[in-house]
């Protein structure tokens, strides 16, 4: 046991607007033995997410801010390559789920990693359709806007990691209908083809207004909003007496360098009766013990399917962040660290 | 018994904007005996809301729209002066409340007529306090923002028919502190001493921001927003996590040529795991069981105070209506008809 090597991006400038090349550097580090009840942790696969977006500005939200100077944080899975003393339930070869992602390796607590069934599903499917985003389209679906059977379901960013998870699910609990809206005619066909919706089309070029009367022409109940902006903006005059809209992400808006209009459509909530509900996935931790179980059911038999968008070594994160702000993903926007590294 | 003659106001173009002098017409009519099953009415308080604003465009909503050349309608209450054959429940000289407004006399189906019990309060109160008003800021309040005891409660448009019974219960119901915007010092003053709100300011002249950053420095837990435009973006970044907007009404915008802003600030919904929802009073009637005996015994005993701002005359009806649009009322806005008429 010695000091590993590793490479990590840390926060040099807060972005405005698009996170620029000058924003994030990559650092050599040496990474030390772990200490008394921790262990050491060879990263395979990091997760980019948008929320990491806010937590690039420095204000207060729910989580903190990036700290400028500081390796970034976030969703990763790795293999435990050297225990601490004192630690007694990991061991050397675990396949373990941590927010010390952004690097290839990482000392931390071994309470703060958790093994994941690998014989389940491929390691990397937990920071996915089996882990948070996973059940932030679950809880954010049957929870925050509380779908019922029959429901007409709409759902933008839909061949997004969430979006694409919560219109399956919305099929398999019973919708009447499932659309989505997405960013690129291949999205399109991978959602009708593949995952299963009864309607998409692409955003892209589209008046939202038009584009949605096409969609839902008798009007939704549920809008599960991954986008903001313009999107929801359109999404409230469809919306039915008594809609649910689930606020999920604003992603339109995370690259603005001044706050986005709202919604001029929001005074038609008093008339329609509509509940916007924001969410966070960590307040609906409690629901993975059902999430898991049935969504890897889901999963095994083929009822959900998901995509991936791979780029290659830790090298390629800070690339791999900017272009799910962007829609270069279809599904999950994963970096995977080749284990050899 | 035969006809009487009566004044009504018919609504003759669809306001752009501002209802304009030539929008609506005082017409004399005569009103012909109640056939069967119907009575005819002589109003004595005719009720005028912001509500009405929205009924005179032509657009599809929680009501329909007034239709042009018709008499509008609207909340009364009034005496019972001719019984038509068949009607056993009504007597000659009976305080009924009704949905016949804008008018002095009207004929219709009994069943349409509700007594009210004018020992239990003035009769107009059915159309303030203890009516549908009442119960918006009741139900508005308890049900859909779900009022907490401790909760510090935020009110714009407090000075209102609604929302000072909203900030009154609040304060009966164990809010932690209630607060409220108004227009006008002599609003704020009746909010602080009379109403007894825990802290009240002007929204006119001042930064929205500014106004509620020292109206709420540690943030509210529920906003019952009857004004929405820039008060309910500002409102947003001042919620506490978790925290309830009930949107009752968007006064600020009624009288917009085009739809005005959205709250720019909606994005912050996501992280303080906000809920917006919107609400009409019509789907809370049945909690109007509980609501009449709680309220009337506030009354009795001093706990809610209310003010009436009434006009005299069913000539005044149009401009009393103009006048609640630009806040020339505080409380309730009323028209009384001379019963000698």
């Amino acid at each position: 046991m010695s000091p590993a090597p590793s490479r990590q991006w840390s926060l040099v400038a807060r972005p405005q607007g698009e996170p620029a090349d000058g924003d994030a550097r990559l650092e050599e580090v040496d990474v030390p033995d772990p200490g008394p009840g921790e262990v050491r942790v060879r990263n395979t696969w990091l997760s980019v997410d948008p929320y990491m977006r806010g937590r690039m500005n420095d204000a207060r939200s729910y989580v903190p801010p990036f700290a400028l100077g500081e390796p970034m944080t976030g969703g990763a899975v790795g293999v435990v390559e050297v225990v601490g003393d004192g630690v007694e339930h990991l061991s050397e070869g675990d396949v373990v789920l941590h927010d010390r992602g952004w690097r290839e390796r990482a000392v931390l607590p071994a309470d703060a990693a958790r093994v994941v069934d690998a014989d389940l599903a491929p390691a990397q499917a937990y920071l996915g359709v089996l882990g948070t985003t996973g059940l932030t389209a679950y809880a954010g679906l049957l929870d925050v806007a509380q779908m019922q059977e029959g429901d007409v379901v709409l759902v933008s960013g839909a061949a997004g990691a969430v979006g694409s998870i919560a219109g399956q699910v919305a099929r398999l609990k019973g919708a009447g209908a499932v659309v989505g809206t997405a960013g690129g005619e291949d999205k399109v066909r991978w959602l009708l083809d593949d995952a299963g919706f009864t309607d998409a089309a692409d955003y892209r070029g589209a008046d939202p207004g038009d584009l949605l009367r096409r969609l839902v022409p008798d009007g939704a109940d549920v809008y599960f909003d991954n986008v903001g902006g313009p999107t929801l903006e359109a999404a409230i005059p469809r919306m039915r007496d008594h809609g649910r809209i689930a606020l999920c992400g604003a992603i339109s808006g995370y690259n603005a360098e001044s706050p986005p209009p709202g919604p001029r459509t929001l005074g038609l909530a008093i008339g329609k009766r509509l509940r916007l509900q924001g969410f966070i996935v960590t307040d609906h931790l409690a629901r993975m013990r059902e999430f898991v179980p049935e969504m890897a059911g889901w999963v095994r038999d083929g009822d959900v399917v998901y995509r991936e968008t791979v780029t290659e070594g830790v090298e390629s994160t800070y690339d791999a962040f900017r272009g799910v702000l962007t829609g270069a993903n279809t599904g999950k926007m994963l970096v995977r660290i080749d284990p050899d590294v």
